[in-house]
């Protein structure tokens, strides 16, 4: 049943669990030895302090430990974050007894405020003794620090693969949050789109560069395709550690290839599951375009679609309105000639070849009904495919976003 | 109190005017003379029918009608759509007793659905009946026709100016349309953004060369300054008659500018009504950027922070949220130094040079309670300035556009 790579622990203080109501989480992860990393960052121009800390700590050289906090950003707080940040690095080191430059961390709340630094003197050294206690090593622990990174994320995400390697068993597990603030743009260096926050552990041994391209690489297949509101974070962080506690290691292509077939997998779950939970959300939407010149194109109009206010509230309302999925891709600035243009609900065809098929409005709504809605574009202009998951758009996203803070 | 330009006539019948409860409406607007047109269209790939008859009808020469139907776009209609516009032309031209190639047409409402014919081959005499009748040239003949082409909107969109030249008084009148699927971009070729319509008449003599450009000027600082939810329509469209009926026409570019200055006027105050009734909307929201490298950074930068759902939902709950501000305007796509950057709302700067300013959140919130606000970036990277005009967004906006057609 459980999928935990060897060599882990982890433990998390979520919001809910606390004593006295607080919207802070603190969540840490733990390698045993020392562990290759490989990050991608957000490509938004602002950053949060834990970012630029993370790649100053990743330049010299193997992690352990992942530190994450939740309901504070710690960004746009200028240098005294980057201290706060650094400071809690230092307690973090101490409670686990690990080398400080070995500690990554990660943050994600409200932007603005400063880290709770009371609080998490207090509370790193709890949480690291219950880390390195006897239940550390337990499903339930990793669990806990998944629902300890959450903030309007209402259940944790959470994926896990195991793919075999020289005959030996490898795994993925991995959690991440996001529910609003998403529409993540991440590259290893950080230069180009959510807040969502991923972490993913494997028992593999692979050094840091490989680890980064494999994770560029899947990131942009699965994060990169996600959006809620289409406001890409400070914040956006995914994080691979790699251990080696299962003892071997890629040596061929194809075994490489099939490591990260295994990461795309978990990477995909993770992905889907945080457009399911989008703040506010009723309803799941996959975006598929098919027959685009390029695959910029085809993802330009998967987006497009994927990130209009008026698709997501007609999906909302299951109203057939395929108009404002062509209006949509007619403004994603590709070109486009729509009388080639097909759209089908699920595998409903609505409209054809630029005309409305004769598909009544009261049928084509059939498909809308589902929980999970397949839009599907075809454009006839080469073989390009695109895909975007994103939800409905609903007056408790307005609520949410609109209260949150106060 | 009128600022009728001289020649015109109106007649419109809103919806809610009718014996039967119906969503269409039709406004026909007439110059007693033929006038010289200029126009812009959408950007969007995809383009109503109304815009392809236009841009085919303006070719051939002047102008002497605007026949205007809501509740249908005429869009993504095929060739029907196309030969359903031309039906009604001839329909127009027949009872208004006016050249064929004089008539141009616009359309609003819903994508996919085809022009309600029958309704339409009754209500064009009836209307042109009224508009050539005793009432066509009073201004309360105008405002039932600004009335007949709102969809969403809830109130009518009106703005007028005067200018004198060569000693003569010169009038501009104009009406707009325009709550949803707003972003516009538009241009004279209906090549690059939302469905708002507005259609200007002044009683100046000019040629249609000089009006469209001088319309293409207008357009990129009013109508393609306004954003309710990003969407650009398909039907997008300005267009603006001269008659010569105030017998004055522009001979130096002094009188020229002068001319456009009050054309800026109406357009912008057109554009502002826009915004201010823009679906559900609560309050007007003003976003200026300044200290910009480029103007194309600056309305970039202005652009995305007017986009923001979280930026807009926070306005609606008056929530004090710069981060999201600032978060905004770091997805850009423009090169910022975050610790370079100012926050204001209204007077009140609540971030500078990269932190926090020590308002409290509750006073920074004040600003926040008026109806009309305005949220200013200062990026300290050079001397071009943006603008953008948008509104919240609420629950009500979702609610809108979740049952539009049902």
């Amino acid at each position: 049943m459980s999928m935990l790579p060897l060599g882990y622990r982890a433990a998390g203080l979520p919001r809910h669990d606390r004593p006295r109501p607080s919207r802070h989480g603190l969540a840490i992860f733990y390698s045993d030895r020392t562990a290759a990393a490989g990050a991608t960052f957000t490509t938004n121009r602002v950053k949060s302090a834990h970012i630029l800390v993370d790649q100053k700590q990743l330049r010299k050289g193997k992690s352990q430990v992942i530190m994450v906090n939740s309901g504070c950003a710690n960004c746009c707080t200028g240098k005294r974050g980057i201290r706060d940040a650094e400071k809690t690095i230092i307690w973090a080191s101490q409670a686990l007894d690990v080398h400080p430059d070995r500690v990554l961390v990660a943050s994600t709340g409200v932007i603005g405020d400063f880290l709770p630094m009371d609080l998490m003197s207090e509370e790193i050294p709890l949480v690291s003794k219950k880390l390195l206690g006897p239940d550390g090593v337990h499903v339930q622990s990793f669990h806990k620090a998944a629902e300890a990174i959450m903030t309007t994320d209402t259940v944790p995400k959470i994926a896990s693969a195991s793919v075999r390697i020289k005959g030996q068993e490898v795994r993925i597990w991995g959690c991440a949050k996001g529910a609003g603030m998403i529409h993540p743009a991440m590259t290893p260096s950080g230069k180009p789109h959510a807040t969502m926050l991923a972490f993913l552990f494997t028992d593999l041994e692979m050094n840091s560069k490989s680890l980064t391209e494999l994770l560029a690489r899947s990131t942009e297949k699965s994060f990169n395709r996600v959006t809620v509101d289409g406001d890409t974070s400070t914040n956006d962080t995914a994080l691979l550690l790699a251990n080696g506690a299962a003892s071997v290691s890629c040596t061929t292509a194809k075994e490489k290839e099939a490591f990260a077939f295994a990461l795309d997998q978990v990477c995909v779950e993770l992905a889907k599951k945080m457009a399911k939970d989008g703040e506010g959300a009723s309803k799941f939407l996959e975006i598929r375009v098919d027959g685009a010149r390029t695959e910029r194109d085809a993802q330009r109009m998967a987006m497009t679609v994927a990130t209009s206010p008026l698709v997501k509230t007609a999906a909302y309302g299951e109203d057939s309105n395929w108009g404002r999925v062509l209006a949509a891709i007619g403004r994603a600035g590709v070109e486009l000639d729509p009388f080639k243009v097909d759209i089908y609900f699920g595998r409903l065809c609505v409209f054809r070849q630029g005309a409305p098929t004769s598909v009544s409005a009261e049928k084509a709504r059939e498909p809308l009904k589902a929980k999970e809605v397949t839009i599907t574009i075809r454009v006839h202009q080469g073989t390009a495919q695109g895909l975007y998951w994103t939800c409905d758009f609903t007056g408790q996203y307005v609520d949410i976003n609109a209260r949150y803070r106060t």
